[in-house]
């Protein structure tokens, strides 16, 4: 065979070299810094191509495309969710993206999305919540101690200056798991029993749960005033976690309305319910929260210009780390009007 | 680093695999077999999830994502079309594709689709004449010899029997490389110096040039009755090869209206100019070539279910061929909501 020409590779970051960047940067500086480029990225919203996600539902899952592009580079995600699959012993979401040249269409990296989902998930909620959370909170509860849990708790120490998170999970099973890998990392970490208990003293509400249903795992009588709520779990047609009173009670703050009012806890109100758009607040276009009483909700569903900031956050520091490897996956034809000769002569060589 | 277990891995089919797998089955056998792949999946065509492709639309070209699925396998394409990429060096398309399972929404296959889109793309045009091209074609004339050309040419010998290709481009050179590639492969190739002169005696006539702008490679005058024309190179918005007059003469077959009639030749006609879909020819659902006398327009953009059908192909082929490597590319924790908890075992390992 031919040597392929550079043209050909395009830097692929594998879920271990995922792993090795994370240890390498820090889990607390990574967080930190994609909730950064996440917020420059948010300040300059006009600015992208946005598009709902396109999605393929089945009966037992979804399975999503998330493409956007700032005009000089463009970026999708490949994104399934299947709550059934824990059962199975697979994950509920595993991810995929690319970055892409808009100029020429080339691909600029390939990377696995599972572990940078976790992380950019998590960035952008301490973000949001950094914006909206009332001043100097100290306490957040963490309802749905699964796989995005751990990540949300060390998001809001190192963006929000969390010092305590209460656990509560359904699961006994996961609470541990989530307190026993908190373990040791400068959080006070409290597993509780019911999620009354979890919200005691708490200023910030987490809720990430799983199930592929109208769930309600806040019901009105437990939210009192004050409160933030980062509702991060119902993200999906049929999927929800707030009861609707809460919402009418609420601030609520979305990433991109259009796709907020399928998937968001926001799909259980009339279409033209009053919300504001996160960039705004952060461009000063638009309030944040109105005074300490208010309860403010980012009703998180994930967007494609997160994605976006993630990726190229990873790109940015593929030189330095060292973390990819190239994969020949363009074709590249020494005259590009010769795709057939390049095999005949692959033949030949 | 802990080894990732086999749930983490995708088969990813490279630009070099994919030339060796051509290699390997023979191309002629390749583009027959695919041609039976996607003419099978036309013959299913209600099956489908369909959406018309999701394109990010820049001044120089556009990115696209082809998502399409049958309630069993889900796959998708990225495609770029940057026709100013040649003038660099670079391909005007570049494409790769994944399939997943629609049960768990896990990837099953990751691959270059540069080559094997131009296999597609010519086979799917072979098909189709099949259905509607005059019976005993031996003649096709080929106007525009670009990196599309000789997979046009031998899917015709192949599928339709043609055994005279009749070479034509603007660009000379082009008609020389296209000519020299298919020397020895069993057709008679005749280099012309004007389209007329090309289509002397073709009863087949591929339109398969390159520039975004509405061109008019074929006047009205050109077309004598009982031609098949099969347009592949007007495929996006503002790129088109025939001039109108002849589609208002033409019976005209499409792949999928909705996309068809925002980037194919009738772009240039009325939103409800009558169009025959070409699965309902298959199926016998709708009449193909009413008469020897009728000229018929395969009006080609190229559609998801094409790809769909072609990375089937070579996912079925991995086992046999061993034409792939694994990529760690799914995170794939033992606990599944214990994502958080593989990093910390990373860091031990």
């Amino acid at each position: 065979m031919l040597k392929p020409s550079q043209t050909a590779y395009v830097p692929f970051v594998s879920v271990e070299n995922m792993m090795r960047l994370v240890l390498h940067v820090g889990i607390e500086k990574m967080l930190t810094e994609l909730a950064a480029e996440i917020e420059a990225d948010f300040a300059r919203w006009p600015l992208f191509d946005k598009t709902p996600r396109v999605a393929s539902h089945s009966d037992i899952g979804v399975i999503e495309l998330m493409p956007t592009s700032d005009g000089e580079t463009y970026g999708f995600k490949y994104v399934n969710g299947h709550p059934s699959n824990t059962k199975r012993g697979l994950q509920t979401v595993t991810a995929f993206g690319l970055l892409a040249d808009v100029a020429t269409g080339y691909p600029l990296m390939l990377s696995e999305m599972t572990i940078l989902t976790a992380l950019r998930t998590a960035a952008t909620s301490a973000m949001a919540a950094k914006w909206l959370a009332p001043k100097g909170s100290t306490t957040m509860a963490m309802i749905g101690n699964g796989a995005q849990a751990e990540f949300q708790a060390l998001a809001f120490k190192a963006v929000c200056g969390i010092t305590e998170v209460r656990l509560y999970d359904i699961d006994p099973a996961a609470t541990a798991k989530c307190a026993r890998n908190l373990q040791g990392l400068g959080l006070n970490v409290v597993s509780c029993k019911t999620s009354e208990e979890a919200m005691l003293g708490a200023q910030i509400v987490t809720t990430c749960t799983a199930d592929k249903q109208y769930a309600t795992i806040l019901t009105d009588n437990m939210i009192g005033s004050g409160v933030h709520i980062n509702a991060v779990g119902g993200d999906c047609p049929g999927k929800t976690e707030l009861h609707r009173d809460i919402l009418l009670r609420s601030g609520i703050f979305v990433e991109y309305p259009p796709q907020t009012r399928i998937e968001g806890e926001i799909q259980q109100l009339d279409a033209d319910h009053p919300v504001t758009e996160l960039w705004e607040v952060i461009t000063g276009a638009a309030e944040g929260r109105k005074d300490e009483r208010q309860i403010t909700l980012f009703d998180s569903v994930g967007f494609a210009i997160e994605d976006f900031s993630a990726l190229r956050y990873v790109h940015s520091r593929l030189k330095e780390s060292g973390l990819f490897v190239d994969l020949d996956m363009i074709a590249d034809p020494d005259d590009p009007r010769d795709l057939f000769g390049m095999i005949l002569r692959a033949q030949s060589a």
